[in-house]
């Protein structure tokens, strides 16, 4: 497949969802040339969303980095995260009671957004394992991984509460070419070892698709063809925009190197509509 | 878990979403008192769906079945088929072309739908691989599985397309106890041998749900807790009504039996809202 | 890595297990150049085996086969099968009654080689699930894969018995760059759909090392890392003589191809201690 | 199936194999009785051993932690464990270099007994990777666990080189119906993260039997029908006896439970030839 250039691209759309990291920004802060073709699309009033599985910081927190880092103009509305799909789940299904969680007191918020009461799974112990009605993974850090995941095994082989998973991306990217294990990573080897799965938010799952697609058409209809979706993971941004039924653009910025996308697409089977070097390009 | 009523739950919902076979039908026929469960919600005027991840029929054939077999009241436009899903991502996303399919020729509508030209694998040829712009399994009928299957993956191996399984069931109960391999479990083991996923369509992935709820909200905002799914498989109706928000009711005139239903809650950790006998009940 | 030439390593070792598709036979006979390396072994007095997970065929077939295709020489007891290590099994394990199996009549030799009476699967019926001991995959063909696959999953619904797999390769070359699905690829199908594991034989697991290590020490000591496993499949070859702990040479002349051995090696983790063309250079 | 007494199946067999921990001991020391049988079967003169995967000791430790908990006459040959399968691997096949571990510096021993130097994974850094040249998962205590699971992944990233798992067990009891997180779950976790599997040893696979079995028959040989191996998990001690061909008799004092083994052997088709409450009995 051969790349194109995306500024060409905005124009033939009505509708644009972004990755954050990888797409935006990276570690190094705000992608060189990105505030720009961000500006862009909104001198040309096409609506646009920021979709992230980053369930560490709520939208307010997400919009606040991207303006100390130089990205000023983004507003929380312009940013749906994950742990928002989890926070309306427990809104609508948990009656009430605590929600244990493993992440930093931070990415609890999530919890109070929902009207519930979050307890670290550092202070669950077997006298109050009843009154937890929930337990959500938000963050990988926060807690002891050798205490509280061992005790996170314990509690759940113990209890038959729902289980959310705020992010399921295995690892995440931190710079000089090195990456971190993410939430999802240890949820996913909890599920292994209870051997059930817990119930995951997050691209390439369609909900946060959804949620962007009912913001934006709540004043007129847009065409699932007339709305593009910019991701640098194949697996998560592509698949889940190929999913939804939009059209999708990967970008080389990030997780996808250029020496490696083609046999990527092909090992995966997960194609995308074009490819770009960057948002910038 | 206690088991309640179905009936005493209709009225406490706006609306309520169905799963076909072992909800309201079952390998003899329309299941006793479902007729007349499913007039009450008529009468209450409470908007419903069957969502089935059955997509060798179309939904017009699906209600044309319903009234062969008593159930006579069933419009094409209340059921919502896995089959439409994966309809509607071709029309957006695959510009022209052949669609290649497993599956029988009643099965491949949904690619003529899609206003693509079907071609059953049986077909596919080196020759003609060029021409095919994306492949679907609709059904486990209509083609010879050892030649076909051999086809299929020798097909998939030379090609880079969207692949599309219209069914993620892997199996279906035929009647007597048994059960036949669906087309998902045939997708599935291509999927291993080949080393990569597909597009999977139907329940526990939410874009029925999706759909289903765009269409009974368009007169009006119904909250999510104001709705209930039922269904008789944990891993995908009550899995999927989980993760779309809504209130989940598990009914046991299917492939959960009521010895069984509380060891599989707690081995799959999918919880329901509500357990039922039927919903005749 | 380097590439080495197969003929210089011989002489280093005191024993060779050699892998027979891919690098003793391809689908157009035997592959070049490989009968006067056999011969060179032989000259030196080296023990050799040759380690098939081709359950369709006796170690008296394999040989009769590889005369027919221009080497005389192999003797029966030279050939170690998969299958051989499931009629193993079979005659320790399993007291009497009847055998069902997948497969062709020829295949079904490994049952009776375990005194035991091979009844295809296409004759299970309930009526005689009682008389059934065991059940074993030994070849994708001799039966029809629609009905008999389904049979095969409804019987093993009902019954609990030891259920065998003879090769465990999901897939098998056939020339001109076309593979078939395998008894192995079929069995992993009917697994996922059941929910549980069958007993595996055939590399990478180590049973068949073993066997062949117990014949060619019957009259001395050979130390592990005088013993060189020849395969071209990283997974099965390399990995199996890796686990049992021998040295193992990778040949490029069958799965594995030259423009991807490095890529394969680096994204499996199965690391040969040697790479060559082919056992003929 | 019907339970049967252990005392009464010893004197069939002329070997025996039993796994350690919920089988010879527990959380609280010894099992009760447990001296008394293996007394008898010494008496007996059947030779038998001890195939453990626990491989944060030696048998020289496993044996001294018997005699302090009460177990006077266990001798180091009879104790075989997983950590030594890995031990002997390295031997042969890592032919210098430093070997980084996960573990304690006492699980380390198995390195040093391969006459090659351990490094810690905390000290493994850039600067060293190429010194590396292998690494092995020894133990779940004896470093960080956020750091170093991290920096684990992080360099294994970046080298190619053999990595084995000395214990495959997701989990371990420790006692109070309590678990901790294995070597092998965290292993398992690091897999699915770099999307490759590692080398395991341990049941069930067959190398530990095989390594028993040659010491056992030194002095004659021993039909496999007449070695019997007692263990209490289906899926490691039953299912690699179930593979090796010797009888296999589960015990139901350790991790299956009396009210779940028949389920239990539906569900994993792992089928014991026989079924005692423990070796006691």
């Amino acid at each position: 497949m051969a790349i194109v250039s995306f500024k060409s691209l905005i124009s033939n759309y009505d509708a644009i969802f972004l990755d954050s990291y990888g797409v935006v920004k990276n570690s190094s802060g705000i992608i060189k040339g990105a505030k720009e073709s961000i500006q862009r699309i909104r001198d040309l009033n096409i609506p646009f969303r920021i979709l992230t599985n980053d369930a560490s910081r709520s939208p307010v927190e997400h919009a606040k980095r991207y303006r100390e880092q130089g990205l000023p103009d983004i507003h929380a509305n312009e940013v749906i995260t994950s742990g928002m799909m989890a926070s309306f789940y427990m809104q609508g299904k948990i009656a009430g009671g605590k929600v244990a969680y493993i992440g930093t007191e931070q990415s609890a918020r999530y919890i109070v957004d929902a009207n519930l009461e979050p307890i670290p799974i550092s202070q669950v112990k077997e006298s109050n394992f009843h009154e937890i009605s929930a337990m959500v993974f938000l963050d990988d850090e926060g807690f002891d991984w050798n205490t509280d995941i061992n005790s996170t095994v314990n509690f759940l082989r113990k209890v038959n509460i729902p289980v959310l998973v705020a992010n399921s991306d295995l690892i995440y990217p931190i710079g000089g070419g090195k990456v971190s294990i993410a939430t999802g990573g240890i949820a996913n080897a909890i599920e292994t070892i209870l051997g059930r799965r817990f119930i995951h938010y997050g691209k390439p799952d369609v909900q946060m698709f959804m949620y962007a697609y009912r913001q934006i058409t709540k004043t007129g209809l847009i065409p699932m063809n007339k709305i593009l979706m910019v991701g640098d993971t194949l697996k998560t941004d592509i698949l889940g925009g190929n999913k939804f039924g939009v059209q999708t653009a990967l970008v080389l910025s990030g997780n996808t190197q250029i020496e490696r996308y083609e046999s990527q697409i092909a090992s995966t089977g997960v194609i995308p509509d074009y490819i770009c070097y960057s948002i910038a390009d």
